[in-house]
């Protein structure tokens, strides 16, 4: 899927995810996925990006890489997503690169890297694991 | 801080937690927060609670435990959440079940089982990680 | 498998670990193993049980309490593990408590808080997910 | 420090790790570890480098990284290690690359890659927070 094909998928099937975040690029088990900054919605005590906007930032590009490779199924579950924080980001947009460090026949896993859309050194870094459902895609995980 | 006094700290200083959860206990390193699931916002395709509101709970029910033992303070930042998706809850209520393992003089350690209010085996388990602030209360982690 | 027969399994196919490790109990989708302490191999700086002397519990521990539910497989892999080290443990065993909080077709989680065996708040938690091949035996994770 | 500096303060601290590892490169904030795999104590049933030795190599490679930075300190303290295993290695030496995205005054984070010395994609991947003692030397993480 190209990031085009994403964005309408997601406005089919997870319309709020369309409108949170923007997909750069999706292919070549990559993607960068910009989290378009909401102060009404993302920010927490500090004035800083909150924690929950930067975790949904990193699940939903693995997500967009693994669909650039696999195609539409919204029966891909997260099984594990790993988050270290690792400097307060201005309030603004967050931008996520991932790289796909395996795309098996049942797990995906991908690797985020997060920058402030205004640069500087790496905010937060994750690790996620997709289950992949089987073709019969009931897409029970495990 | 007893629950009351910390609902009052996030009506303060963190509006929207407060809508958000419910915080059934808090004390002996320990709490209970319950996800006031809201259709508008906590679902995923699959008709479940997101990734996203449940990775929000873990956050948070650590906080709540934190704060009971260390008292108010907006400048605790997590340095790092891990979380493992165990199984679709149902749309609707979630619980977390909080244990501080942990509770150093800079670092705090959560473990949360988080269950569908409705019954059943565990939805999900995270290990939170805290920074606390040093007595300067600039918050900086690290 | 009972622990007998899951000690005498690994003595065929992992012989050290057999020497590494009692198996105390398994069954019921728990688990308990105690690390035999080790002098010449398990001390690091500060005269601690060393980190990867506990990861290697962690693992360990939680393949136990899958052998017992699974039978022997010598092809189920570990696809992610997660460690919070919580205090510095005397030298001495280190006794791991494992309950598995989910055991799927493809996949199995485990959660294992360890124990110095002298006694005391738990010096680790940590979390495992093993893959379990199809039946073809083939092993292969993903 | 340099290479040869590390190594050397290996042999008088923690002399298994001098026999195991060899130092790479190391400094900027990144660094380079081999495990020099050893068919005695390093396989696993299915004729792969075990896990234990991999988790083992991450952890020591991200304190190389460190020590390149702060100087000789052995009361740096892991408190947190999340790896995900990709693929399995061919028995063989095993490279770990890492990179410090954190350092700052009390915690360090590094992130790595790991990859069989005969080349492909990662076999393994890494992230290590190190807890860094205060002036005072006593180490006590948290």
């Amino acid at each position: 899927m190209t990031p085009e094909e994403i964005s309408t998928f997601f406005r089919d099937v997870f319309p709020e995810a369309d409108s949170m975040f923007a997909i750069e690029s999706a292919g070549e088990r990559a993607a960068v996925v910009r989290l378009r900054f909401d102060p009404d919605h993302h920010v927490r005590p500090g004035n800083t990006v909150s924690g929950p906007a930067l975790m949904t930032l990193a699940d939903t590009a693995v997500w967009v890489a693994l669909l650039a490779e696999i195609g539409p199924s919204a029966h891909s579950v997260t099984v594990n997503l790993s988050i270290d924080f690792l400097r307060r980001p201005a309030p603004g947009d967050v931008r996520a690169e991932v790289r796909l460090l395996k795309l098996g026949r049942r797990l995906a896993v991908g690797d985020v890297l997060m920058y402030s859309a205004a640069g500087g050194d790496p905010v937060a870094r994750a690790s996620v694991t997709y289950a992949i459902p089987s073709g019969d895609g009931r897409g029970a995980p495990g």
